[in-house]
Order: C-alpha cells, then structure tokens, then sequence
C-alpha cells in the first residue's frame, strides 16, 4: 500500500511518500515540502497547494492519502489556513477518486515514537530510524509528512478490523432486533389468556 | 459586476449571485444552499460543494468571488469545517481565474445594516429590502451569501482606491529614498572640510 502522508499548511505544505508492506516494514519513496509566499493571496497559495499534490498524486500513485487532522490549540490564523489548505488536499485526493484520511498529531506522535506527546525533534528521529534515511528530512513538515504516512500504514490494518467489527456489530444489532419483532408477532396472535 | 458571494460551510454552504449596477444599485440573480450529509466523509463532501461552486462559475460567470472570511469565535469543530469549505471555494475560483476576496463576518454586517454586530434576522431583512425580494432568503446562510456579494459591490470601489493610495504611498517613498541616497551620494563627492 502507497500512503501519501500530508502535514497541511499554507507557508509549508510537507508531502511524504511512504510504501507499506508485510508486517511493520515501511519504505520511504518520496518527500517533498510545497512553500507558497506568505505576500501572496490565499486562493493562489491554494492553487499553488493543489498543483503540487495533483502533480505528486499522478507520479507517486498513492493508493491512500493521510492528512493530519487539524486541532485549534495553536494559534488562530495558522489554524484556519491550516484547514483550508487541508481541505484543499483532500478535495485534490477525493477527485483523484483515492480515499482520504485523517489522524491527529497525537496518533501520529503516537504510532511512530510511543507518546502522544513527543516534541518534532522526537519525531524527526524516529521517522529518521523508522524509514532507514541517511539524514533526517528537514524541515520538520517533512519528517512529519512521513510520519503521517507511516502511522496510517500502521493504523490502517486496525482501523479496517474496526470499521468490520462495527459493521459485525450492526448486523448482529439489526438481526436480534428482527427476532424480537418476529417474537411480538407470534406472541399477538396466541389467543389471551 | 457580478459578483458570488459565498458563506462557506461542510453543512450548509450558502451562495448568492449579485449583480452590481451604477452608484449603489444591486440585483439578486441567483440563491442556493448547498447541503452535504453530516456523515459523509469529509473529502466527499468537499467534492459535492467544489462540484456546486464550479457549476455556479459556469453558469452564472461572475467577474470575481466573495467569501466570509472565518473567525474562531465559533466552536472549534464547525470552524474547521468551514475552513476547508472557504479554502476549497477558494481554490475552485482561482482556477477559473476569478480574484477572489474575504470580507469579515462584521464587515458584512455593517455593509448591509449599518451595525457590525447585527444579528441573523436583520442581515436578512436588510437584504431582502436592499435587493427588493419578494419574500426573505432562507436559511441564514442564503441571506448571509446574498449579503456577502452586496458588501462586495459596496467596498470593492473603497478596496480599489485604497489601494491606489498605497501604491502611490509607496511610490512616493520609493522617489524620497532615491533623492536621499542621490543627495549622499552628491555629499561623498564634496571635498571634506
């Protein structure tokens, strides 16, 4: 599986081609980091945003795109550009007709160094170890664009075991909750006592 | 001009088309809401409004798009919601060559009202009697992209001479630093006292 990681932002857009194969092995394939002046208007920081990925989706062939799920805790401005240019990825994704993806920082920071809380140097080195790089990817956008794809390589198996249990779940739900209408059924046309 | 305005949200993404005459005359052309189920996937339904909005531009061919420009005051989930859905608006205008511009929540208000912290019912009052609809646009965000593209009209002449005044602001400066750096250059050529 061909996961293509994106730590979104409008300043620093990180994109990080990550194969997933048998078990826990990951190989890195690409990374790249989009930089859109900060002088510019944001419609053309976006088109600017959505070139790259489209560009990147038609040479790298994901078969996923992981998008790193945006949290209001940073400051204002950064969030909301943050987002936009997040849903512009994933607009450039759903129309390439590849599903999309989100995990939040913490799961990311999670699946890769064991701690929801690791800081970005933490990350760099493990996503460094995790992939086998020569040298860490720089900026941090980088090393978080692939570690994004490496958590989802790792969670994806999971999320699929889920999502079945859950539709196991409802199947079992729907099925009883036939029986026990069945059961009104007969029950109403047994003669009162 | 013709101006869409938009009122960006995954739920319900209002857009109104405006035309905009002489002095400060202004017609409603077209109003819509653009609906995505809730619990859809959010590229999907990011697709469904970029997919809305590319169908407007081709129909309606407005000379530039108005979108609300958000603000965190709101709860945190639907501001992220409606970040991604401007950023896509955002992205599919500039891609049809449209400039586009954000006007601030406030912003419109005062455009249309007179008060930048009127509330929904008398945007849309003031909007169905400044375009003379016969009955008032529903929901909230018919009226708000309606009032959106009014605003627009209404400032774009103010946006273009301000401007104007920066650029002669800054020609100015660029001439009074050229006489200075002449003028020292004058004075290094005078023998020392």
């Amino acid at each position: 599986m061909r996961v293509l990681g994106v730590d979104p932002g409008l300043t620093r857009c990180g994109l990080g081609m990550v194969e997933g194969r048998a078990g826990r092995e990951v190989r890195a394939l690409a990374v790249d980091v989009v930089r859109t002046p900060p002088d510019d208007e944001v419609a053309a920081r976006l088109a600017a945003i959505a070139d790259a990925v489209e560009a990147w989706i038609a040479e790298h062939r994901p078969d996923v795109v992981a998008v790193e799920r945006v949290f209001s805790q940073h400051n204002v401005r950064s969030v909301i550009g943050t987002a936009q240019a997040g849903g512009v990825v994933a607009l450039v994704a759903a129309r390439a007709g590849l599903p999309v993806f989100f995990h939040t920082p913490s799961e990311v920071k999670a699946a890769v160094t064991g701690s929801g809380r690791a800081d970005k140097a933490q990350v760099t080195a493990m996503v460094t170890r995790i992939l086998a790089l020569d040298t860490p990817p720089r900026p941090a956008d980088a090393a978080d664009a692939l570690a994004l794809a490496v958590c989802h390589c790792w969670r994806a198996p999971m999320m699929a075991r889920m999502a079945a249990a859950e539709a196991r779940a409802a199947e079992l739900t729907r099925v009883h909750a036939a029986k026990v209408a069945a059961a009104g059924r007969t029950a109403r046309r047994l003669p009162r006592v």
